[in-house]
């Protein structure tokens, strides 16, 4: 292997860059993708998909507990934790090595280790390989870098996960047990999706935020409907707050937070520290490139360029929105710019957003406040779930649809979910947005009846002379 | 009331007649609604909406059969009937009630009763009422009558339903007892739905359809799906098959049937008939005016105009698709004629159908026959569940997006789903086509992971280079 040349490699396999080593395969160019543990990166092993296992056994917990409603019953409800975590790491699996299979079909050579730019040969950058496995280090070539290292938990200081008291991402999604009380700090998507995990699998669970609202990227209201509904659940939650000490005990965490004017002693089981991310931008060979780092993450035109010619960044290392999505959307778009095809940059806008709690959230586009700040005069529909069949039908009457228009254009800034089944509907308002679609055009859409979606059409409707189910 | 003038009045209460009713209200429009039954009409009461209610209960027991594949466990599950058809009814009469509160914020007058137009009186049309409750007839005037009946279950000689042995989908919904052993003759929407119900509840289930394959107006590769997947649950299908001689038992029902060259005797507890729809067009005064009917349904226009100035037939009674959202879409559309506004004719193929038995299906356009019989050259793209995280992580890997484009001009043809969610998902197919988005535009967008709906995204780039994941 040392000394190959390769068209473009990939230092990463997440979903920034296993998504790019696919498609430049496709494109006919030589890849080489490395990585230094699993195929799928966090993403796949230690984020989007075991925790989309791990909600989907919390809600079927939450529903037999409530079977009543529908006419059914059962006794001695119960579930083996050991086996629901099992079936994660099992869905986590699976796909990794669906994933070492797609490369394979594209002729991708995966490598693992750990890789560093090494300065350049000509037209062609060195790119050194220190095996996961350990050995000797290689060196490959090739014209074009695409650096996808992607993020790792910001850690906060006192808060430091210890992998028993305190967890991160990685612990919360293997627990051996459930702790009967349980602290989550921070309530962005990974916070809030983990609280609602805990809460609806029966542990006692308290949000501790610092900003004045939960989901606090959201719109506004959704994020007072989350907060509503996750009370409404059981949740104690804490906005505005501060952590003023963290005291960990032999098997107990006692946070002392100030909040609200009050001073809150929580003694808790566990504490999950969500706190967001940092740029895994060390030991990658920057030093001494032209490549920018600004607070953990490299710069980046339009593009995925980097002030070095040749190498370009993608996903979670190249800033936000940190999604997976938006990661493979740019692999795509570095592979078809590298084999020569024209692409247009990414509009961050049109990146929706979906959290995957109960009731679930998917945001596109400008906030109600965004739009404002942005000085557009706007127009505001909203229907709820409550006016919606299918919703009623489901047994799923908690919701809100909301969208933003400009009053002058008729274009949709904006559109905010929260309610069942949300994370799949949203993309009917990612297309609207990406094709520019007016006000007119979304009125005159035929929504299938009787769905959930109808509530998209509505909201729409409300926005202009009003909803016909509210 | 007799002798009052309306600026319209909508003859039947249904999707259609009530959604005209209160858009013709929120353009200020004076309006009456005549209904002979419920407000809402068959959907809402005895269609769309209780049978969501009643699937959503026959999909909580299949899980509750399954529970041990997420790790869970309960003993003695059980249903209670009655309650689960108790909560259906409860369903419908709560959104019946709301589309009563609907008509009456938006000053529609809600008249009991059966409607016919009789004559004219200079401009106005006369429109005879006799209350349901009996009483004197009444006459109201109006320049536009927007007729709006819908239509019935269509009765096959010999299968006609006798409340008892054999049901049309009226007792079909309101079961005192679960048949042990079920024909269902029909596999459109309606009948499938039913078998499904029925199915996953624990009946023994036969579907009995005239066509060479279930779901017939689907596209073929979704009905081999879709059969495919039923007989795996269990389920028996005949199709091609002729129904010879129907003998009613005192309890039991013998089918003797011509299916593949042989003979079945099928003997059955029930049968439920759902073999299509005929039109409402009797006793509303049609003769002597100049519309027409065809095999039951009025002929209209694009803007659904009858032969006769300021008459107006929308939903079942005006022709297929025979979905409710055609009809309130049409609704709508002569509601805004009506009060002067400028209107488009609707497109039947921008129009979506949605089958909610499991896995469901949805499609837009054309399927891949029709448009080539249509003369396209097209391009087809495939992308299975089986390829889709979430779809894994929900434990739902059965499914299949199909697309259809014109190789030509990129122009989306068709779309086609069967799978979890797919009824929720159509409609971004459904507005991409509305705009007339093209393949590179469907290309462009980035739908969020991990969703289902990435695979709507990939069934787009399989139509080309290529799908991601496969």
């Amino acid at each position: 292997m040392n000394g190959t040349k390769f068209d473009v490699i990939i230092i990463g396999g997440g979903p920034g860059g296993y998504v790019s080593a696919i498609r430049a395969g496709q494109l006919g160019l030589k890849v080489a993708v490395v990585e230094a543990a699993q195929l799928g990166g966090i993403c796949l092993n230690w984020g989007c998909i075991p925790t989309k296992a791990l909600l989907r056994a919390s809600e079927i917990n939450h529903l037999l507990h409530n079977l009543t409603e529908f006419g059914f019953a059962a006794d001695n409800v119960r579930f083996d934790l050991e086996k629901v975590v099992k079936r994660s790491r099992a869905v986590s699996a699976q796909l990794s090595a669906g994933v070492g299979h797609l490369l394979k079909k594209n002729r991708v050579t995966v490598i693992n280790g750990f890789a560093r730019l090494d300065g350049r040969d000509g037209d062609n950058r060195k790119v050194t390989i220190t095996p996961t496995t350990g050995g000797q280090a290689m060196t490959v070539l090739a014209p074009h870098v695409i650096i996808a290292t992607g993020a790792r938990a910001r850690v906060l200081p006192g808060l430091e996960p210890d992998q028993k008291l305190i967890w991160s991402y990685r612990e919360a999604m293997v627990p051996t047990s459930l702790p009967k009380r349980l602290v989550v700090v921070g309530s962005g998507a990974i916070g809030v999706e983990f609280a609602s995990f805990y809460r609806n699998m029966g542990s006692e669970v308290t949000i501790v935020e610092v900003a004045e609202r939960i989901v606090p990227v959201e719109d506004e209201e959704i994020s007072g409907l989350a907060r509503k509904a996750f009370e409404k659940q059981g949740m104690k939650i804490l906005t505005g707050a501060r952590i003023v000490s963290v005291d960990r005990g032999s098997d107990t965490v006692t946070l002392k937070v100030e909040a609200g004017g009050a001073t809150h002693d929580l003694t808790v089981d566990r504490v999950i520290s969500a706190v967001g991310i940092v740029g895994n931008v060390e030991n990658i060979g920057l030093e001494g490139t032209a490549i920018e780092v600004d607070r953990t993450h490299i710069k980046v035109d339009p593009y995925c360029r980097t002030a070095e010619k040749g190498v370009y960044a993608i996903g979670d290392i190249a800033g936000p929105p940190w999604l997976a999505h938006k990661a493979s959307h740019e692999g795509v778009m570095c592979a078809e710019m590298i084999a020569g095809r024209k692409v247009h940059p990414m509009d961050p806008l049109n990146i929706p957003g979906c959290t995957y709690c109960r009731p679930q959230i998917a945001s596109v586009g400008l906030t109600e406040a965004k739009a404002k700040d942005a000085g557009y005069k706007i127009r505001v529909g909203r229907f709820p779930f409550i006016g919606n069949g299918k919703a009623i039908a489901m047994g799923e009457p908690e919701g809100l649809v909301k969208t933003i228009f400009d009053a002058q254009t008729g274009e949709l800034l904006g559109a905010h979910m929260i309610g069942a089944e949300v994370t799949e509907m949203i993309q009917g308002y990612v297309i609207a947005r990406t094709s520019e679609l007016t006000d007119e055009e979304l009125k005159e859409t035929v929504f299938p009846h009787p769905t959930i979606s109808e509530t998209m059409h509505e909201a729409v409707l409300a926005a202009y002379d009003g909803a016909l189910h509210f």
